[in-house]
């Protein structure tokens, strides 16, 4: 009988860590060749299965392999597409099983946030029910940092390094500026409908004074009078404010501030994000000088800024989750435990996908302090671990080299999808 | 007689590496104790002369003068001051000496761009008619790169390797999620009226394909025909499209792109730069789905990606300022002079602070390719080396350890300003 063969994919929004798991996957796998055939990485996640578009990463020396652990981005490609109900779209799960079958693929180890691990659990029930059992595997990753169980999810790290890195620079230009010129930074940063990634922010500020010295949480309702009163403070106070704004900030009712409602000369709905409606209002009320940044993609995908920490962790949770399938475990997802201890230490744990699935995590109340504007020290003791130690890429001509994939595809035994 | 004392003040907008020349100052001038005093360093720059504040580097100690070389942005605080011309303000002028004379200050070393040596030059003729001659050095500065007779500014190569590598590195993530997602991303980066960062971007493309496709110049007026079809035939090809644009992006008639004339409800002008202007056209005409960042000033302080080469420039004209005045030159400037040889090599140069006063050099046009998006191989020869070498700061905690000034100011002699 010929070894089975493994099926890996990347899922969702990427992280500059994605591809360490998958060289975690793909170097422990490698390891194993007695027991399991090729590695096949779905063109564009899941969606690849669906086409029996495959990857065949046999096909890729050791040393591109390698130098995944230092890629940003989904290099198999990742995909926005998430399967529905097995009641509502039978055939797609047939067609999963179809592709499966005919490439005696027996290992299902899916890279996602938590509607991934939804997937992974529904497939691998259905594989029981229709009696060619897949082990399937969860691999946290999620810059938002919102899955439950694990302590943190790989991909976060980095991000937040980026976001604290970068507001500490940028308050310092500000500070050169503020005399004569720019006294107001606005910085936007991602993670959705959770104020992890805002919050990580709020490290930079290891002294009274130092940027960023607001930062506006989506789990904090907006109060305009309170925010503008504290900018107007921090002005007189250290010259000029620094703020981090979270993309999902809401005003009280629930709409999200950069929502204002506005039009463009063509009548298109303003354009833009929360930086510069909060930059607007802060010029508009109190006539300071502003600029501001909207980093988007670039947080995400900054590998060159990656933390150390965190791409171990990512690397961690790709290796474990084929030792999981190993030794027979099935419908789980390695995550991060903290270790007890003041030290911070770390290992790798294990979750029930079911626990997983569709679960958002989010941040704890007592992580931002009191007056909303800022993070604690208990926020603070949760995040410094995750951003510790460099780990940079290598660089050519000042550029970092990032791997370059053959992407071979497997042949087709199928019909078109 | 007391030793003269040195007069060093940072100007106009900081750049990453700026401290890396006031490091090369001070660090010099140390070196020299039998002919010169103190360094004082302006408050805020020029207006910190005008108001007799005065920081006192002799107070800083060695170490924390070294580490300038690492920390971005303006530590002894930078201004947007211009000194009107003496025939408007000569009350202005006079005070500048009267300070000089308090304190002794023979030397005066202007970190700046071409206002800032038109002042030191300035400076440097009064200094003369007034009978307290003083020698006038100016010191190259820009992240834009418009300076005359220089190879390259101080601060713009750091510039170039932050855009180049985002540019690289978000690339990497759209093209991951371009099949069920992302199609467009919009970096918009500085650069004025000139598109040396802008073009410097370009470098991230090394292979066809690669990151970014587009790029829209001040120097090509924007088509609006011609750039939309273009994106559709990267789209086609690539499956996605990375645009690097300059905020400095011109329509035909000189208005710029991002002056849309839109109002938001409160009737402000439009928010946002011109990143969400080009991504919103395109998703009005093509439908892709876009993300867009504004680095501002991300860009100009990241000094956690500086280019070695530029760090070791901004030290050395720095440490050139002060042997040029020790040497008894005056009303010049020390520039990079680039060696003839297939190798990149650099030299130290000399230029007359009249002949750099107020020229802005644009990008020549052989730059920039025949279809006016990308650039050419004569500019990749120039910006190439420019961006060559890593020199990342120290970290603690995972975050860079830049540099804390005690700045104590010299006590006042003359009356308030």
């Amino acid at each position: 009988m010929p070894k089975p063969n493994l099926f890996y994919a990347q899922s969702g929004g990427v992280t500059s860590v994605i591809n360490a798991s998958a060289c975690g996957v793909i170097e422990t796998a490698r390891q194993h060749r007695d027991k399991i055939g090729k590695v096949y990485a779905g063109l564009n996640g899941i969606v690849g299965a669906l086409e029996e578009n495959l990857i065949d990463t046999s096909k890729e020396s050791a040393k591109t392999i390698a130098s995944l652990r230092k890629t940003p981005a989904g290099a198999f490609g990742s995909c926005r597409y998430k399967l529905k109900s097995y009641e509502e779209n039978k055939k797609e799960y047939e067609r999963l099983m179809d592709v499966f079958r005919a490439h005696n693929i027996r290992y299902f180890l899916y890279n996602g946030g938590g509607d991934s691990q939804d997937t992974a659990n529904k497939v691998s029930k259905l594989s029981l029910e229709m009696d060619f059992p897949i082990t399937c595997i969860g691999i946290p990753k999620t810059v938002d940092n919102d899955l439950p169980l694990t302590d943190n999810c790989p991909g976060f790290g980095s991000v937040a390094k980026y976001v604290a890195v970068s507001i500490r620079e940028a308050g310092l230009d500000v500070a050169s500026m503020c005399e004569s010129s720019t006294k107001i930074f606005v910085m936007e940063v991602m993670g959705r409908h959770a104020g992890w990634i805002a919050g990580a922010a709020g490290l930079a500020t290891e002294q009274e004074g130092d940027a960023p010295h607001i930062i506006l949480f989506p789990e904090i309702p907006f109060n305009r009078d309170k925010f503008l009163r504290k900018v107007k403070s921090c002005v007189k106070k250290f010259g000029y404010c620094a703020i981090v704004v979270s993309e999902g900030a809401k005003h009280k009712d629930g709409r999200f501030l950069a929502d204002a409602g506005g039009k463009d000369a063509f009548g298109h709905v303003q354009l833009g994000g929360v930086a510069p409606f909060v930059a607007n209002m802060v010029k508009d009320e109190l006539g300071y000088k502003y600029h501001w940044a909207v980093a988007d993609y670039l947080q995400r995908s900054a590998r060159h800024i990656a933390s150390a920490t965190d791409v171990d962790q990512a690397y961690a949770v790709g290796k474990a989750a084929v030792e999981f399938a190993l030794a027979g475990k099935n419908a789980v997802m390695p995550i991060i435990v903290r270790g007890k201890g003041k030290k911070y230490s770390w290992r790798i744990g294990e979750a029930k996908l079911s626990d997983v699935a569709n679960v958002e995590k989010m941040m704890p109340r007592d992580f931002i302090s009191r007056d909303g504007f800022h993070i604690t020290d208990k926020a603070r003791d949760y995040f410094a671990p995750l951003i510790v130690g460099e780990d940079p890429p290598d660089y050519k001509g000042g550029l970092p080299q990032y791997a370059r994939l053959k992407r071979v595809l497997e042949k087709k035994k199928l019909k078109r999808w």
